[in-house]
């Protein structure tokens, strides 16, 4: 398989919001899109899996307590079409076109859940997400970081990757912060514990040096 | 991604069928189940895409009119996906047992359809394919060789994938010839226009030779 080098979009900017259940990604990719709306700019808010009528399909597949027991092999090339279908049909037209993407979950999920949690080789796992996607990379991740036991608490009703045992979630907390660690140019920890105002405007001043290359509406 | 040597089942015997729309693959893989379980062998046919739970979803959702084009890369991790399922679930199952397993379609479909009819890079398409199924390879692929407009002609209506161009059938049926070409060992080209019980006298012929792992019931 081909090794592409990490690559970033030279129009448009590109922010995931990664962390466990109950981390509170998808108010804060709301709140961020109302800033920036505000300012004027064209904002894209997205989410994986399941973003597109393909990935709709597999979402339903994959999460569904019905399905069973899915080999891994299977379960990672699922969310790899989804990537696939998510990158070149939501995310890389967005960007062309000048927009703030926003994303709820991205490439680093796959890695955390399927590879940290599972029986897979990583670095297996990483080269298949990253064909899918052709590598195309966020320019900031943000991960909301929280301890499994919190963020769980927050659901009654788990689905089927959310009623994994209480060690899985330990080890996709720490993939997360690993990836982080890692890469402290393109990611931004933040305690998810902290008041939503005050995380919402945490993101905000770290995406504000990249708006320089969005367009406006 | 790893690179894995093409392996061969040590118990049970692996018989793929391969060739275009129209070729006679589903009634030759009958004929040689009902020939080799006349003799009392254990035989498993099946065939891709579809032959699982998950596969027939995939199946569908591929194939059908309504999902217009997809992206080339979410259509071949959905076939991968197919694959990766139907080897773990189907395939090694049966071989481990010792069956004969007679699978109508397997990753040279994917091949010849995805790599040689559209415009991913060949090797790369290979290599996902091969991780899904852990490269397991037939013991013997029966290419049922065919001009494309006389296969076509049988049928009247015509699904996604067989809509294409003739000149996508012809690549396709190029594909499948190369591959034999290249590993005469493990591969049979038949030409489709014989007679069918000539033809299955031909595949029982060639598969003989290799019954010695398998099992009866």
């Amino acid at each position: 398989m081909t090794d592409y080098p990490g690559s970033y979009a030279s129009t448009g900017v590109f922010v995931c919001f990664e962390g466990g259940e109950g981390s509170g990604k998808s108010t804060q990719s709301r709140r961020l899109r109302e800033s920036l709306e505000a300012e004027g700019f064209d904002v894209v808010l997205t989410f994986e899996p399941g973003d597109t009528p393909v990935g709709k399909e597999m979402r339903r597949i994959v999460l569904s307590p019905e399905t069973g027991a899915l080999s891994d092999r299977t379960e990672v090339l699922l969310y790899a079409a989804d990537k696939a279908e998510h990158v070149d049909t939501v995310v890389q037209p967005a960007l062309d076109r000048g927009a703030v993407v926003v994303t709820d979950r991205y490439v680093d999920s796959t890695l955390a859940y399927q590879g940290a949690g599972r029986t897979l080789p990583v670095s297996e796992v990483e080269s298949v997400a990253r064909w899918a996607t052709r590598d195309l990379r966020p320019h900031l991740t943000v991960v909301l970081d929280l301890q499994p036991e919190q963020g769980l608490a927050r659901f009654e009703e788990r689905d089927r990757i959310e009623g994994e045992s209480l060690e899985f979630h330990v080890r996709v907390r720490e993939a997360f912060l690993a990836m982080a660690a890692a890469d402290p140019d393109h990611y931004l920890v933040l305690d998810a514990r902290a008041a939503v105002d005050d995380i919402a405007a945490a993101v905000l001043d770290r995406v504000r040096p990249l708006l320089g290359q969005a367009s406006r509406r």
